[in-house]
């Protein structure tokens, strides 16, 4: 087994409010930031596991996504390897 | 004037507490995943932005997270540069 370290991002579907993100678009924009025109808001998670190879995290770490992480309906999400190191034992 | 798009990441620090990924490790260890040791959830944050050039907009990030996107006691964050286009006219 293998130690692997992801990274899964979700953010909310172009088109759908965003009023966190909206938020720190007008806030950037008061701090003098003009040239800011759009913030979008979502969530990075960083998943430390085991598993007997990169493809078998990656594929667990979409369904976990489907199944828990991210909102089907209103969400993307994106899942990447960070890094990879081998378990002391298992 | 280009317009990028840029990625913040902003996660908790190593050792801090994270009540949130906390909750998730558990709901994932209990849908069967027993092979996740460890969950962090932080915020993935894409900023549409207009600048000279794409140092200058990953500079303008940077100062952005020291002062309104991370809470820099208790979050790392990093940047990095997604796309860039030219901007129609300005």
């Amino acid at each position: 087994m293998t130690q692997y370290r992801l990274e899964v991002r979700v953010k909310p579907r172009p088109g759908l409010l965003d009023p966190q993100g909206k938020a720190i678009h007008h806030s950037l924009n008061s701090l003098g930031w003009s040239g800011v025109d759009d913030v979008r808001v979502g969530k990075a998670i960083y998943i430390d596991m085991q598993a007997e190879s990169a493809d078998a995290a990656l594929d667990a770490a979409d369904v976990m996504c489907r199944k828990l992480l991210a909102n089907p309906v209103t969400e993307d999400f994106e899942v990447s390897l960070v890094s990879e190191q081998e378990a002391a034992t298992s």
